[in-house]
């Protein structure tokens, strides 16, 4: 059986995200793309051979031989989004975050509730990238012991343009928008513990334009969880060399490091400057290959029926942290979650 | 233009092969296929859904709807192959070795002559690796100066039960099995430049059983080109941690080391043994992508009529150089290739 | 000028001092000894050769060829011994911590400003690493912009025996007593700024006997320095590879990491088990030239009547910060220090 | 008992030599120092407070309080000035090389050999380095199997003034200067096997003037030796990076590397060319332990009355390989040594 998708969404990440659908994908088709602007119906059209072009999601999710959705809109659309999907009776994918408050997300898990046979997962693509699932996979054996501590770090590149400052309003905070990766992959490696309390910090160590919206460059955290679990997070837009995403799971006999240093291939460089390695420059190249394993999985677990191990439910924990993070830095205080 | 493939071949390497085909290279089709084994044509028809069936070669030749031949099978019948390919009209795309021999690497690059239009390349894999790209534009740059000398490994994890022994007798010797993709890269990282001396050695590490056909298990070599370059050679197939392809290339004022260590992934584990990343087990899941990114080019060389920048001629250079350090080896003597 | 030293406390560290002193610092002489534990006495005297051999503090004190007093007693007594060498008119060096409180720190620091041309320094041996005088050299050049997060780390190898659980009550807890190192660190390298609040939890990963007297073998903090910076500390007693402290120094336009990995030497070993290296045991393996080039610097300051960069204000702040730690440890609450 | 010392030879070695004699050398003294040059006694005189000041090394080698003679002259004079000092009664530590050829290396054993209660040891420096011990304990403890191939590499960074160029003459070559560490480490690391045949080649990448007097400034080798066992060298002058001493030791079931990337301490920079870490610029960086470490054990040595396990006979083995290494490169041969 062959999943037949609709896009929406064909901005940056819906492009590559719908390159993979289309051609990358076995078992996948796509077969209908929405979009408000007419180049990337256009793209859709031309480079994809895409044949259903949408400018209203009604339109696409009318349409029978749309199996499932993949959502790749702005953030503060996704609820609204999946909620109209499920009830258009497709499966619904759609990227990270489920929603921005916790609200927004118990609203389209009780949704979900009524459609039990429609798949619906939140792309948290670190879970499928090999090298995760295979920390997981350690961590899960009991190589390193119990896990109880995690510290966690997604970090992009600086923009010296600060470009971003201008999407910072409505991106939720550095927090909202970049560590509720981390806050769903410190879950996820701990074995889904109940969060208790946060503390976060952080400064502009950089861009002083996101003064504006009270939000910040460089970001620093603790989450407690329930069973003496812990977790340190840091966030940071100004890393002078790459994008570096690094996780290290800290067991009681054993420890994992993932990611570290973020090199982008296996080049080594010596020359006056010492030996060096350079590093990925955005998240995308860090994670494309995950990007594709995400999507293979889900329509897997489509083809096949299959419930995703990535539920909803855990998308809202992911948010409930990430939004606690947010509070815990603006109000100055310890957040008490439980 | 959709390029139509008939693989020939489908044991291991086939079948990799004949999946890249199939389902992730863009613009291809898996038409056809062609084996003496039964299991192996169910597979090709079950799995991939291949259609043209076939136990004989010429038959498959034969066959109008396939625009270009893969050829998987054993080295020694490479050289046959591909002319019978070429003179059915086929574009060829031939797993490494060109031949065992260079006088069979000649006749095929003069039976190629005659057939201008039909693109025919040999699966040097490593040239379409990612890390290797990058480290050849670095030198085309100039990035490193004028580089003069290339360190090369090919080091395979040991197999305790020696099972590639038996092979030995027809793999034409650890150079020319695995250091052939060595004199490749040499030649390729320096610049083409032309052999004139070698000289190896060796010792039978582990696998006393190669003795009786003159092979070894680890092989050590010199290679002068002309102007002052040369490489170092390194071959092993008694290596405890993993499969390790290292590529050092030395330059004026640069120097760049592909591969080291071999890390299968991103993840470092800290354990009572100290720090550690484990290694590719063989060289396929180093080289996986690799494997799709050549059938990648090749198929957008046919489609777009474009010639390979690996030619014939670069695969017979590196057959002769490993030919001569098999020589070297035997006979205990510097050989002179120019 | 020789520096005539007399030392006070000879455990194991204390040995390792009078080594130095004894053997390894030019211009400075070990002249006098100070131990209640006989043993100590005599390995001063047969294997050191010191002449000046005392069971009670105030005997050495009084010896008029004793130029500077070096002290390694258990913490609980560094502040009074600090004052009574003095008053005794002796330069004095003394392990850290300073004091256990802040109160204590404050009124050696009183004493010593009646004392001008003594000098007094306390031996946060970190600074004396030339990795760390690297790193700080390269920050106080401007080469990472301005540094505005230190992320800290001191780990040690876990002792199955949890021998040290025994001292846990008189250790000051963790923070106090292995984090004070980094609270130190954190402040010189981002040039001393004004410690304004600070979070801090834990957990027992392994030992539970500290629980009994409120310790943690597992620490997380944040502190937040005046002027956007902040450090975030971890601290652990059950590492499974060996002693590691990390300290990453993160500025506007470039990021330094020191003592990654904790290598013991420059051994690589591959095996079965992948690519590995050894970790220091200890902190000792890790720290033993700082030590000696502490103990030299301490000597050039005596001899050429040089104030230590390091000053006993220093040492206050680092006490200031890790007893904050603790409290916001035992009192869950953020505390506000300034 | 102390060991009292006199030096013989106060230039840029020598001086290092001679300070770690006379301050860090726990039971050694330096007495007496030789010089032609005015200067050196002066600073021997002045910075070291040795009292005893020669222009001639007979009226060195007269003192009756010299116990043992350090020689640290130019490498031609080795063999004479050992022979003298162990005709003197005295003992001997050489730098390295025992004699630039065979003949002269022989003919100080012999003399050696009348004088059994004298030790006489030459300096290879590296088989003193902790690092190297490591290896060296983990091979003879059969942690790697039985090691068969070790890849030795001495790197100098690139002096762009071509200063050294003028010495070449005098140096003999790039293989008796520089790989002769190299030949003594492989003999030491695979359990003094015989050499057989050597091979060895090499260019002048950057510096021309070594043409005149027929050396190079990038040579390789292979060495076989007895039983299987083999050795590939490199020497350089012309790296970018820094000094890079490497050595790598292959056996059945493991594999050691000892010193890649040669990181002069443990900071890792990341800025916008990548992460990287900074090579040691000299070998006297990488081995400025090793210097003190070895004079520690010859003094040991004399102290004890224990036999050195460095022997002279070892030294005469490592310019033996050097030496054919050089007769291969010049006359473009395989040399049989055996």
């Amino acid at each position: 059986m062959t999943v037949r998708y609709g896009i929406v969404g064909l901005g940056r990440m819906g492009k590559r995200h719908a390159e993979n659908l289309a051609l990358r994908v076995p078992g996948a088709a796509l077969v209908a793309a929405c979009s408000p602007v007419a180049e990337e119906l256009a793209y859709a059209r031309d480079t994809l051979q895409v044949s259903g072009l949408h400018e209203r999601y009604e339109d696409l999710l009318a349409r029978k031989d749309v199996d499932a959705v993949f959502i790749v809109t702005p953030n503060a659309l996704h609820p609204e989004n999946i909620v109209a999907a499920l009830r258009a009776g497709k499966h619904v994918f759609c990227e990270k975050p489920l929603g921005m408050d916790v609200k927004s997300c118990e609203m389209v898990e009780a949704e979900a509730a009524k459609h039990p046979r429609q798949k619906a997962m939140i792309g948290y693509v670190r879970r499928f990238d090999e090298s995760y699932e295979d920390a997981y996979r350690r961590v899960a054996d009991g190589q390193i012991g119990t896990p109880f501590l995690v510290r966690a770090q997604t970090t992009d590149q600086n923009d010296p343009s600060g470009f971003f400052v201008r999407f910072a309003p409505q991106s939720g905070g550095i927090f909202v928008d970049m560590s509720v990766h981390d806050t769903d992959l410190v879950r996820w490696l701990l074995g889904a513990p109940k969060a208790l309390r946060v503390f976060a910090t952080g400064t502009i160590a950089v861009h002083e334009g996101l003064r504006a919206c009270g939000d910040i460059d460089n970001g620093i955290a603790i989450v407690e969880f329930a069973g003496g679990k812990s977790a340190v997070i840091y966030a940071s837009r100004t890393m002078p060399h790459g994008h570096e995403t690094t996780t290290e799971v800290i067991g009681t006999t054993g420890r994992l490091m993932v990611g570290r240093g973020g090199n982008r291939n296996r080049v080594e460089i010596a020359d006056a400057s010492g030996i060096r390695t350079e590093t990925t420059p955005t998240f995308y190249e860090r994670f494309a290959d995950a990007f594709l394993r995400e999507a293979m999985y889900f329509t897997d677990c489509v083809a096949h029926d299959r419930t995703p191990a990535l539920t909803l439910h855990d998308a809202t924990e992911a948010t409930r942290i990430a939004v606690a993070l947010r509070t815990s830095l603006v109000e100055r205080r310890v957040v008490d979650i439980a």
